[in-house]
C-alpha cells in the first residue's frame, strides 16, 4: 500500500512536470519524452477503483422483478464460480444498474448491443433469441415532458429515415392506466397482471382479453366491462382534454397527473412537428414492470390492400417510456434518477427493409466498392496493386480480383454481380501513353483519363452519397 | 408439407404477378398493393432452411483444439438444456464455423463484436475479460499473398490513422518455424509447445525461454541453442534472401515454401508503400494452433526516453495470419477454405489513445454537439423547442437544456463544460426583429443572424470534419 502511495506521488509529480514543460512551451520531443515516462509510471500503477467497476458481473437478482410476466423469457446460465447468471434481456436494466453503480445522476447516451430472449423465434419477422437493440435514454431530474418529447422526436426521425413505410406512435401513461384500474374497481394487487391483459389488445379482440381478465385473472365481469369502455378509445390531444373532464377519472390524482403531462407532451410534439404521428391509445400498456409514466410504441402501418380499408398494423418496431424508479432499486440508499428512453428493434426493421426490397426486386448491394481496378492483359498485377493502393490512399473504395492474370471479361462480370459502378482498366498501350481507361459498368462507356487526373475524375463521378439500401 | 408446398407456389405466382405489373409499368399503388399481398404470403411461409442456421448454438466442442495453450482462458457455461457452452474466445473460429455451415467458399468481411477470456484483467492497459475485437478476413482460393498483402495494408492504414504513435508489424510464417524446428531436431510432437515458448521472446529473455524449452519441455540444450541462433534474427527482405541461401533451411520443403511466399509478400508490400513498417521476425510464433502460413503482429513503439535508446515495444495492438485448415475442421466432408485475416484490440487502442490525451491534458469531448439552443429570458421554452427542431431537421447537431426557464449563465457554462463551440441565444427583442444571436463560445463574439440564414451560417461555421479525439 505504501508502495502504491509512492507510485501515485511519482505520477502526480511527473504530471506536474509535463504541465510545467507545456507552460514553458518546451520542445515537442522534450514533452513527448516526459509523457512517455508518465505513461510508464501510470502503467505500473495498474487498475484503479473506478475502472474495476466495468468488469462487475450482472447476477440474476438484477433482472428479477423488472419484467413482469415476460420474466420467463430470461436466459439463465451458471458461471465458472457456480453463480447463477442471466443473459441480459434488454439494455434498460443494465443501463439503470450502471447509473446506480457509478452514481451518475445525469446522462444522455445511445447503446447498440445484443440482448437475449428465450422466445419462439420467427426469422421472417426478424424475431430471434439473440438480437440487437438500439437504445436511447435520457437520465436526470428535468422539467416535465421535455426529454420525453425529445425521445419521441428521435423515434420519429429514425423511423421516417428508413424505407419501411408509414408508421404510428401509440402513447399512453402508466398513471392513467393505474388510475383507470382504480376507479374501475380493480384490486391494487391485480394492476400489473390486468395491465398485461390490456396490452394484448393490439393482437386479440376485446372479447378474448375480457375472458382472460374474468376467467383466468378472476376479475368481476362488471369491472372488466368498465375497463373495456376506456381501453377501446384512442385519439389525439382532444381525447386527453375529454378525459380531463371525465367525472371519475379526473377525480383520481394519478390519472390527473398522467393526463396533465400528456397535454404538455402533445404541445411539445406539435412544436417538434410530429403530433400527426402520435395517437393517444388507452389500450397501450407495455408488459414491463419498470415503467412509471408515459409509455409509447411505434407500429408500422401496412398499405391497405383494398382502398378504404383501415391501415393494418404489422407490429411494433420501437417502444419505450419513462422509468423513474429503476435506478433507485440498484442504489443502496434508494436514490432515484428519473429516466426516459426508447428501444429500436434492429433485426425487425432490417427484415422489413429486406422484404420490401426483395418484393420490389431491388438488388441489395453488400459492398460500397466504387471502382474495380482491372487489367486488359496478363502480367499487370504489379500495376493493379500500385494503382489500387493509390486509390485507397486517396480515400476511394476500390477492389481488385485476387488473381495474378484475371480475364478482363471475368473482371467486368464481377462488377455486374457486385453492383460496382466504375472500373478502371490498365492496359500496356495505356501505360505507355500515361492514361487509364475508365469505364462505366452501367452504360459501358469508356474514356481515357490521364493517370494524374484519375482520382479527381473518380471522386467527381462517385460524389453522390452512398445509400445502404 | 403439402400445405407449405401450396404456399410456396402461391408466393411464386404472386411474385410473377408483381414482376408482370412492373413490366407493364402499372401504377405505383397497384404494385404496392400486390407487394403487400406478397409480403403477407411470405410471412405465412415462415422461416426457411437458410435462415434457421443463424440461431444454431456454438457448443464448446467448436472451440476445443483451436487455441493451443490459450484454451485454459475459454469461459465455459451451461445453457438451460444443460449443454456445455463457451463464450467465444475470438471472432476467427466463429467465422470459420459460419463459412462451413453456410457452405461459403468466398467472402470478405469485417466484424466488430465482444469476445471473452478468463484472463487476469489489467484495466490501465485496456485488458478486460469481456472486450471488443475488430476482425477483417478474406476467405477463398486465390493467388498467393495477394489477400495477405491487403490484410497488412489495412492493418497499417488503421494504425496510422489513429493517434497512437509509431508502430512496427512483425511478420513470420508457421511453415518457416516448423521447418526450422525440424532441422534443429525438435520432435514433431513438440512443435506446438515449443512454438508457444518461442512466442514469449517479446516479453522475456532468450535465456528464460531456453530454460523453459529444456527444463519444462524436455528439449536437448543443443537443439534449443540451434533454435536460439535462428529466432534471435530479424530484418527485412534481405533476411528472407539470406535464409533462402541457408544450407539447411533451404533443404526443408515447408521452410522453402514459407520463405518463397514471404519474398512475394515483401514485393506486394513495397507496391502498397508499407514495406518500411514490416519486420521479418523469426521469434514471432503466435500462440494459437490454427495458423498455417504467414503470421503477423503489430506492436507500438514507445518514443525512446533517452536518445540512442532502442524503441521499446509496448505490446501488441493488432495481429493475425493465414489459417487454411480451420474451415475444413467444421465441414462434414472436410472441404477446405483458405483464409487470412487480422484482429484489432479495440479497448487496448482506446486506452492508449485516452492515456496519451490525458497525459497531454487534451480534453476528450464526449458529444458531437455543434450548437446549444439557449434563451436570454424566461418563457421562451416553446421558441427553443421550435428552433432546436428546425436545426435537427436541417441535420445540425443541436441541444437544449431540459429546463423551462434556465439562466443564460448556466446555459453558457454548460457549453464550456461540454465543449460545444456555438450557442444561439433567443431573446424577446431578437424575436421581434426576426434575428437570432449566434455566439462563439471560445471567442465570446456575438452576431445577430437573420432567422432564415441561421442554418446556413451554422453549417458554414461547423463545416470542418468532426474528430473523435
Amino acid at each position: 500500500m505504501a508502495e502504491r502511495a509512492a507510485l501515485e506521488e511519482l505520477v502526480r509529480l511527473q504530471g506536474e512536470r509535463v504541465r510545467g514543460l507545456k507552460q514553458q512551451k518546451a520542445s515537442a520531443e522534450q514533452i513527448e519524452e516526459e509523457v512517455a515516462k508518465l505513461l510508464k509510471l501510470k502503467a505500473q500503477l495498474g487498475p484503479d477503483e473506478g475502472k474495476q467497476k466495468f468488469v462487475l458481473k450482472t447476477p440474476k437478482e438484477t433482472l428479477t422483478g423488472k419484467y413482469g410476466e415476460d420474466s420467463k423469457l430470461i436466459y439463465d446460465l451458471k458461471d465458472q464460480g457456480g453463480e447463477l447468471l442471466s443473459l441480459r434481456y434488454d439494455l434498460t436494466v443494465p443501463f439503470a444498474r450502471y447509473l446506480a453503480m457509478n452514481k451518475l445522476t445525469n446522462i444522455k447516451r445511445y447503446h447498440i448491443a445484443k440482448v437475449y430472449r428465450r422466445d419462439n423465434p420467427a426469422m421472417t419477422r426478424g424475431r430471434y433469441r439473440e438480437f440487437y437493440q438500439c437504445d436511447f435514454d435520457i437520465a436526470g431530474q428535468f422539467d416535465p415532458m421535455i426529454p420525453d418529447a425529445e425521445c419521441l422526436k428521435i423515434m420519429c426521425e429514425i423511423l421516417s429515415s428508413l424505407q419501411i413505410g408509414d408508421f404510428l406512435v401509440k402513447v399512453n401513461d402508466r398513471r392513467i392506466l393505474d388510475g383507470m384500474f382504480a376507479i374501475c374497481g380493480v384490486p391494487d394487487s391485480k394492476f400489473r397482471t390486468i395491465c398485461s391483459s390490456v396490452d394484448k389488445l393490439d393482437k386479440v379482440s376485446w372479447e378474448e382479453v375480457k375472458n382472460e381478465m374474468v376467467g383466468e385473472k378472476g376479475l368481476a365481469p362488471k369491472v372488466a366491462d368498465r375497463i373495456g369502455d376506456y381501453v377501446q378509445q384512442h385519439g389525439g390531444v382532444s381525447l386527453v382534454e375529454q378525459l380531463l373532464q371525465d367525472p371519475e377519472l379526473s377525480q383520481n390524482k394519478q390519472a390527473l397527473e398522467g393526463l396533465g403531462d400528456l397535454k404538455i407532451l402533445f404541445e411539445y410534439l406539435t412544436l417538434f412537428g410530429i403530433a400527426d404521428k402520435i395517437s393517444f391509445d388507452l389500450s397501450l400498456a407495455r408488459g414491463l414492470d419498470y415503467y412509471t409514466g408515459v409509455i409509447y410504441e411505434a407500429v408500422l402501418l401496412q398499405t391497405p390492400v383494398r382502398a378504404g380499408e383501415e391501415p393494418l398494423g404489422v407490429g411494433s418496431v420501437a417502444a419505450g417510456g419513462r422509468y423513474d424508479g429503476l435506478v433507485g432499486m440498484f442504489d443502496p440508499k434508494g436514490r432515484k434518477v428519473p429516466c426516459v428512453g426508447l428501444s429500436i428493434g434492429v433485426e425487425r426493421i432490417f427484415s422489413i427493409v429486406e422484404q420490401r426490397l426483395e418484393a420490389l426486386e431491388e438488388k441489395v448491394r453488400t459492398t460500397e466498392t466504387q471502382v474495380l481496378v482491372a487489367s486488359a492483359q496478363k502480367k499487370l498485377l504489379e500495376e493493379r496493386l500500385r494503382l489500387v493502393s493509390e486509390l485507397w490512399d486517396a480515400g476511394i473504395k476500390a477492389e481488385l480480383l485476387y488473381k495474378k492474370n484475371p480475364k478482363l471479361l471475368n473482371q467486368l462480370q464481377y462488377c455486374e454481380e457486385a453492383g460496382i459502378p466504375l472500373v478502371v482498366i490498365i492496359g500496356e498501350q495505356e501505360l505507355k501513353d500515361g492514361v487509364i481507361k475508365l469505364r462505366s459498368v452501367a452504360s459501358r462507356e469508356e474514356v481515357d483519363v490521364r493517370r494524374e487526373d484519375l482520382v479527381e475524375e473518380i471522386k467527381r463521378r462517385t460524389s453522390q452519397p452512398f445509400c445502404i439500401c
